[in-house]
């Protein structure tokens, strides 16, 4: 394509998405698409000779846009509501139009220096310790399993030499996320070695298990090395109590990770800093604009207090990737697997400055007031029972019936087109899960939603 | 930004960016910033309110645009050089636009599906078995430690749950990426126990020294996992010998991987295929199109003959993420560590389709021949050398005087902004480095390069 044709099907394409973010409920949240079937409908082979972008951008829309769930959907309520605003999309356009690669600082300058700057400005608006260092991985998956490495290399050394040995122990809920799980299989500590610490009623970690955990595995000789504690859990965003589990991690030499990977950018707000209570006390801290700050996938930031264990553990500089050393010109390949760097942090920059941490506090304040309304009526509501609190913008609830009725009821809901809500299991009951985390949710979709939900139950 | 202002600043950012694409070689390929200096130019702490999006974009062309290393630039011939072109940049838009997530084939039918697509159309066009299954994730060294992860798995399947015991051992060669020993670290096996096999006259992994490593560590009691061949070093790119490599992996029983990151767009060409002899016979493949199939930033592609131990290494499907089981509706994130999942896919199909295989192989062809000239200018002149064979699109090459005149030389060279080449050290000589594959590169370009060399070279 040349640049003019560029400047063409670009400016096409622009007014394509600015119909769209004027209104992404144009489409059904959920597709009705069938396994296979944009599969069938592609070509089994590539083309030998191309096509002509036109013809290409007809494709998309025709097969494309349809087999899409829409995250942008303002009726998406499911998992962990996330947007995509027009200040991270234009973020996403000029980084991939410059292309720069962060490896090394000499590689891109900019790349690593504003990721350095807009991870300061989020770290003080969030009253996290202003020496701790951050970079930007893609997912929180891998935020986390870069945490429990650097745990494994902060209580054995030699591992990075002589490899992981049985016998180092993670501590974490059972209402974690399975990331830990993974990434503690994924660095060699095994499952058998991951603890999963009974919770309380409200579903967060109860520190007097964990103490009896670790008393336990010491007196068996295993080593502990990790507790991963959560600010927002995956299935009801309970706010595990950070300062106990700060205690213990203290007395026993723990690398403390807090995974705060959906709730983290509710720090911002003053009035929700009580849930990040002892955060500042942790080893390190991943929090995901990607979910709820308004910035598209993909970016996880993993902040931590002792980057020199994790440079220690991830550092190889090979013949051909060797500069000047120089302390302000930091090479953020010595700090994780991934080498090379896409410049994620300007959408995160165009987003911080165009909104402001007001605006930015006032999206997810009146996000958190949806769901505090809705879960009052769930409350209210004879047919309806709420299952776990609500700290955040998500709410668990059931129809008093069966998990069977439960199903029928989502499955009901969100064959609309006009919601999407996902499922979870709490106290092995089936339950309905609502998150409130779009950009352009308001009221009225959640009363739609609400509408729905009666209706479908017939109440 | 309201979908009004979102149409406004994105045309100017078409506008910007065709504008760009015109001429990138407006600016430095090396910026003049001083580590610290975009740093100290920015704001300590983040706006409390918004700011206009035309003071954002000010900042962006004032500051960060001139402290950026321009890999877009024509003269950039350092690393593996690489591009971004419009067909990439439209479809890194759209997937910012839509946002979806592919973590499960429900949350974005079209993520997951189109992935496969791409993959497939890429697979056959590279000659590689039609069975074959294949995912994207961000980087090579991502990739690779999935790679060596799934040979951990294949040789101890009790590590998932014990974790890794000491005594796997994964064997590369000399000259092999330092995100295969880093992937070994990562997961446990240790550095201690990868084995940099000695490589021949030309840079290539002797089969002979493979065999007698992995006989002694059997006699020691040890248990070689994986082999990591190399088609395309990053150094010099040169070519292991993977028929011979694979049939010492297939006696042993050993994971074969190739990381075929930069090379592996050179499959495409029938003419090249001959360096991917045996590459068929591999138990995983990585091949990275934002290297040199002119897709942006990120984009590596995993092949693998056994996912069934990759999902075995890595699947772990918690409550809130189930989904009804179908054949045709696979969930990626079962597949390695990261859960979520960008919608990679786009950009590479729009390029696939918009080039054709004729068009991408017929640039990749033009690169190899710009190369392929400019070693012949160094071998026909008497002040310079070749360091190594040049199969591909780069070429190494000395001044014949001390390392630290080939040190000045290049550093005279890349300052004059117009070309960025990278250096090695190879049999213990700093070696200038010299790669073809942006999109833009002309044999102008590579004229330049050299006039710029002999002026520098005094010669």
């Amino acid at each position: 394509m040349t640049p003019e044709e560029f400047r063409r099907h670009g400016h096409q394409a622009i007014d394509w998405i600015a119909d769209f973010l004027e209104n992404p409920a144009r489409y059904p949240v959920l597709p009705s698409v069938k396994p296979g079937e944009l599969t069938d409908a592609l070509p089994a082979s590539g083309p030998e000779c191309g096509e002509s972008m036109d013809r290409i951008f007809a494709d998309f829309e025709r097969l494309i846009v349809p087999a899409m769930t829409h995250w942008n959907h303002p009726g998406f309520l499911a998992y962990f509501a996330n947007s995509s605003t027009g200040e991270g999309i234009l973020g996403e356009l000029f980084t991939a139009a410059l292309n720069g690669n962060g490896m090394l600082w000499k590689t891109s300058p900019a790349v690593t220096e504003l990721e350095q700057v807009a991870l300061r400005w989020l770290r003080e608006w969030s009253g996290l310790p202003e020496s701790w260092f951050g970079l930007i991985y893609d997912t929180a998956s891998t935020s986390s399993m870069h945490a429990i490495a650097a745990a494994r290399e902060a209580a054995d050394p030699d591992s990075r030499t002589k490899g992981a040995r049985p016998g180092l122990v993670v501590y974490t809920s059972q209402q974690a996320h399975s990331s830990i799980e993974k990434g503690a299989i994924a660095v060699g500590i095994g499952q058998d070695y991951v603890r999963k610490i009974d919770v309380d009623d409200d579903y967060r970690m109860r520190p007097d298990a964990l103490a009896a955990a670790i008393e336990s595995d010491l007196a068996a000789g295993l080593r502990p090395c990790c507790v991963s504690a959560t600010v927002g859990t995956t299935s009801t965003t309970s706010i595990d109590p950070i300062p106990a589990i700060a205690d213990l991690c203290e007395r026993h030499n723990l690398w403390l990770h807090v995974d705060t990977a959906y709730a983290g950018a509710a720090a911002i707000l003053p009035e929700m800093r009580w849930a990040f209570a002892g955060c500042d006390r942790a080893d390190s801290l991943v929090t995901n604009p990607h979910k709820w700050l308004l910035t598209p996938m993909d970016c996880s930031i993993f902040y931590t207090r002792r980057p020199d264990i994790l440079r220690r553990a991830f550092s190889l500089i090979p013949e051909y990737l060797q500069t000047a050393q120089d302390p302000r010109a930091i090479n953020l390949m010595d700090y994780g697997i991934p080498l090379g760097r896409r410049f994620r942090a300007l959408k995160l920059w165009f987003i911080l400055r165009s909104f402001g941490r007001e605006a930015l506090a006032a999206r997810i304040r009146a996000h958190i007031e949806m769901a505090q309304t809705f879960a009052r009526e769930i409350d209210a509501h004879p047919a309806f029972e709420r299952v776990a609190p609500a700290p955040f913008s998500v709410v668990n609830f059931r129809y008093t019936g069966s998990d069977d009725d439960n199903r029928r009821i989502l499955e009901k809901l969100n064959s609309t087109g006009e919601v999407f809500l996902s499922s979870t299991v709490l106290k092995n009951r089936f339950t309905l899960h609502l998150a409130v985390g779009n950009y352009g949710t308001t009221p009225q979709h959640i009363a739609k939603a609400w509408s729905l939900l009666k209706s479908a139950a017939g109440v």
